[in-house]
């Protein structure tokens, strides 16, 4: 399955949930990551998350696309962050 | 075609972003939106939206994912503003 992962999370924890996503996603944008991940994988990364995010402040939100890919991404603007784009 | 944007501007653009991206597509969360488009109206979308970002600071990224839409959407944590959220 494809996961696209978009979070926005107080500033104090941003650094420990994108080092998390990361183990497990490309980082392509800001506060967007992306990959292909098993359904175990999936759950292990949403149990991760879970250890360090806070429920009443923070927010992941995640996209499963099953089996096939999106079919195109396009970025208008520049490109922040995310040091993985992949073309 | 199933589009969700992702946006990265500078607070004094927020405003003016979601206020055209809503035109189009539904608010889901902070800085994503998302929706069904036909391509003329997402040519639209995008031309609405470069009149108001500045290409050199701010960021928009959209997946647009075909004739299907996602196969799930799971929120972890609080629902912030996206006033249109579609269980």
């Amino acid at each position: 399955m494809y996961v696209i992962l978009v979070y926005d999370v107080n500033v104090a924890r941003v650094g420990k949930v994108l080092k998390r996503a990361r183990r497990y996603l490309t980082w392509v944008q800001n506060s967007v990551l992306e990959g292909e991940l098993t359904e175990a994988s999936y759950r292990a990364l949403k149990s991760d998350l879970a250890r360090v995010i806070d429920t009443r402040e923070d927010s992941v939100l995640f996209y499963v696309l099953g089996a096939r890919k999106y079919t195109r991404r396009e970025l208008m603007g520049v490109q922040k962050g995310g040091e993985e784009w992949i073309y």
